[in-house]
């Protein structure tokens, strides 16, 4: 039995799929834009409660990760949402450097359906070289 | 191989996962609010390009799913994008109706965290058995 008083049941009301992820959408705070979705597990989404700043779980790395370690790039999180069917996160966050993406723009989400062909339709910030180092 | 002039190129460039989904968010494409997220497979993300309005796939029920098709609550889309990682789907949308969530709400993000508890911060717009024909 779990202790109702327990400091983590709300992540226990949480729907980790079978791998034990949930979708987590980061959206800008202030603006609105939607700036990426990445995933955590239960362990990435208490430390971004506890740390304020948006820990998601790279599926590719197998580890978690401090969204903005290398880059810079951290997501201050102002307000933590969870969707009706209590298997989606959303993250109302500060971006830091103004650049959500790996390709160096704002917005993960750059490319728009035009025509029957995704097209890039939003500017590159900075390049990608510089923000992690490889230059 | 993949005629290059396929009018369906674009659905290859999606990167389905084992299931054949991707996430797809839907926003309101005015005030920016993050209504919901569903998932769609390929034939889901070909319809609503075709149709104009949000189709996706149900898991629970395993079929199609057009968005409104009991509530009424259809999402006209305006601009659908992809991200670059090219496995998650976003669509800014009209929501008719003004309301996404099946509880009634706006948004389907309507608890937010706060003192260790998931809590509504959200309005019921309409009572759910009047938009589902229950009563």
């Amino acid at each position: 039995m779990q202790d109702s008083a327990s400091p983590d049941n709300w992540l226990d009301l949480v729907r980790w799929n079978s791998d034990g992820l949930v979708p987590a959408i980061a959206q800008d705070a202030e603006t609105g834009e939607i700036l990426m979705m990445a995933w955590m597990n239960r362990e990435s989404l208490k430390l971004t409660a506890e740390e304020g700043q948006a820990v998601y779980w790279s599926r590719s790395r197998g580890k978690l990760w401090r969204k903005g370690e290398t880059s810079g790039h951290q997501q201050v999180v102002r307000d933590l949402r969870l969707d009706c069917d209590e298997d989606v996160i959303l993250l109302k966050v500060e971006q830091k450097g103004g650049i959500a993406c790996h390709t160096g723009r704002r917005s993960c989400f750059y490319r728009a359906l035009e025509d029957g062909q995704w097209v890039p339709v939003e500017p590159v910030l900075k390049n990608p070289d510089s923000i992690y180092g490889n230059q």
